[in-house]
């Protein structure tokens, strides 16, 4: 019997890794030429899709897709208990090559080290369908759908923002068949367990030097948009005794949301990322406004605290120049811990291949916060260059990415009692 | 000798201004059929100038252009001393029917009585070309090439807001002769004084129960841009401590321009009408904002004290967030007081007339601005509904508008000495 150190392979994998996501960053997987932009049912999105579909049957994978267009490999027949690994392929408008993509190339790498080393792992490897919400303004979608946390109503009513051609259109068109989008839950069914490698996006583990972050609590979050009404009128005409500036009390807003947030502290955060005046004008004091908030916390309580009390601030700055206020909440999702025993191995595992990590939550929602509801589930953070994501700036290192797989696949490995020191050679 | 007594006509005025006004609030007078929404060289905009073109050819004036095509007919030859009367009817892009239109349409109505009664008085109309600034972003643009304040690089530079074709190539392609602009101060060499009907755009007069506002000065304006420059983050992953947040830098922004508005109170305003956060996403920190400042005041000293202590605000609290402020300043017009003798007069005729009026600073921006350069002016403001201006919404009474013709009308006969008593029946 010989020792078999798959550790030895990580700079075998960061190679594979990179030639990846090089080829996932050409001209043919995005639709814009100054930054990866792929998103549901764009030919680019297909094309990225159809390499993973390609890559793992290659590898002997069943490849599908459920009723939505979320794709799914196994090595195994379904109704066989497998472990699911992935992320998502789709980007955001402006994106980068890393976010999202980084983690379902380790996934597709842990099942070629799997096939290569014949370890025999049962996997399951989904690319989640539209996880940035780029095409139709859900943030989500995919595992949302798998998760069953949408209704007829919510899909019925989404729409395309680039053409208004609403979302079920969109997937009909594409082939599949989204009004038995109650299926889509069946692809967690067959699961033990979820793994999902990410790119932080944030600049923690820079900053602390430390290559692999163990994601312990992905934080709640809460999406509104706070619709602010006023009356428009003369920017000249009309004295500051006689306005009802919409304008102004969105920017209370803005001023509370941050004051709240930094009240609220432990990594609690909340941010106004748009507004929208109208008409917008320069000479027209603005007559309505529209304020995007978004509110995160691994604490629910603070989360809820936050929200309900910008609300209450914008409220009372609206009440104090005639104005009002309306609430659109689009979600809220709670703070979602991630699977204790499971980051236990994950941590075990990683200090026994001496890579060093590092606890921490995150602050971004990702896909896991929805497959965590059925499944004990893990993340894995990889660092990216000075926090950047959501930009063609993105920049992480693909062998942070192997030793991520690495710990990953040890832990699978370890949780199906399968012993690499006596596999045969 | 039989006394004429002009006054008796204002029903008649009131109808053919009425009459007016319903025609080029028609569907061939503007692009939107939600709105009027006409501006330099497009069809709607031709074919209003030409119906003044017209009605003043039927009258015997002799119509012309200046080189960038502001409208001017006279019923004198060039040479010959004129009292100027007119405004613009050019919309802003959701615009109403009233806005510079009424002026023009009064101004013409001004000329029939003239010659129904064979007064005699020599008159020019000017209809001046693109004040609400909504082709090239310009506002008063005829009036500030006529003033000589504008320069070849910038008339170079303005380019289409809807299409980012040259201001220039446009004018050109109208048939006009934009490279000669300097010839177009020559349109107000004759005028032996100036007189400005137009809507209130507020609403003084409204909640005063006045029917006519007599101008004492038009408010100085400052228009810039601050362009905030911070780091885009993402708004999960980035601590509070760790942004750089345009966004709330420019909500400091908003609120310190209000609150430096009321400060300065005798009707200096201060308005942020629009505001632009890049990348614009919810679950992205705004890694830069444009703020566009509009300030306002009758005392000079007053609005460059409120521009000048928003932008030293804004860049405090651009610094206390590591962030920055550029400061784009589009255009810096002083408080343009009105003649006093000229307004003196309108008021006395007023009161023969017995019209009730009071005197009001113009907080809108106005072409007289410009005129009052060179030439002694004034303005009459009538009443809108609400102080509704620029929205189809707008409203206005044509019989105020009639009545600011006539006091405007008998202001010109005594300055040419013309007694209406002494002329034949």
């Amino acid at each position: 019997m010989q020792a078999k150190d798959l550790s030895t392979s990580i700079g075998a994998s960061a190679t594979r890794i990179t030639r990846d996501i090089e080829i996932l960053a050409g001209p043919d997987y995005t639709t814009s030429n100054e930054a990866i932009r792929r998103y549901a049912y764009t030919d680019a999105y297909k094309r990225a899709v159809s390499y993973f579909e390609n890559s793992l049957t290659d590898l002997g994978f069943e490849v599908a897709y459920d009723p939505v267009g979320n794709f799914v490999a196994r090595n195994r027949p379904a109704g066989e208990p497998v472990f699911g690994i992935g992320s998502h392929c789709d980007s955001n408008r402006n994106g980068g090559r890393y976010d999202g993509t980084l983690g379902v190339v380790s996934a597709l790498e842990l099942c070629r080290i799997n096939a290569e080393e014949n370890l025999g792992l049962p996997l399951q490897l989904i690319s989640w369908l539209e996880e940035e919400g780029s095409a139709y303004g859900e943030m989500l979608l995919g595992s949302r759908i798998a998760a069953g946390r949408v209704t007829d109503a919510d899909l019925a009513a989404m729409r395309s923002v680039d053409n208004g051609v609403p979302f079920m259109e969109e997937a009909q068109a594409a082939g599949f068949e989204p009004e038995r989008w109650r299926e889509s839950k069946e692809i967690l069914n067959d699961l033990l367990g979820w793994i999902e490698i990410h790119i932080e996006q944030g600049r923690v583990l820079q900053d602390a030097k430390i290559q692999i972050g163990l994601v312990t609590a992905i934080t709640g979050v809460i999406h509104a948009d706070l619709v602010i009404a006023g009356r428009a009128d003369h920017a000249g005409a009309t004295p500051m005794t006689g306005r009802v500036d919409a304008g102004a009390v969105a920017a209370e807003t803005i001023l509370s949301v941050e004051r709240l947030a930094r009240e609220a502290g432990d990594g609690t955060v909340g941010t106004v990322g748009h507004v929208m005046l109208e008409p917008g004008l320069r000479n027209v004091v603005p007559g309505s406004a529209i304020v995007a908030l978004d509110v995160r916390s691994i604490d629910d309580e603070r989360l809820t605290s936050v929200f309900e009390s910008a609300v209450a601030h914008a409220r009372s700055a609206a009440a104090q120049r005639g104005a009002t206020v309306d609430i659109i909440q689009h979600q809220r999702q709670p703070p979602t811990p991630m699977d204790a025993d499971l980051v236990d191995r994950l941590e075990s595992v990683a200090k026994r291949l001496g890579v060093p990590t590092m606890r921490m939550p995150s602050g971004a929602a990702h896909d896991t916060m929805l497959v965590a509801e059925r499944i004990p589930s893990a993340m894995i953070f990889v660092p990216c260059k000075d926090g950047v994501s959501h930009s063609p700036a993105e920049d992480a290192r693909p062998a942070d990415a192997a030793a991520a797989t690495m710990i990953a696949l040890e832990t699978i490995l370890d949780q199906f009692n399968i012993d690499t020191t006596a596999s045969p050679q």
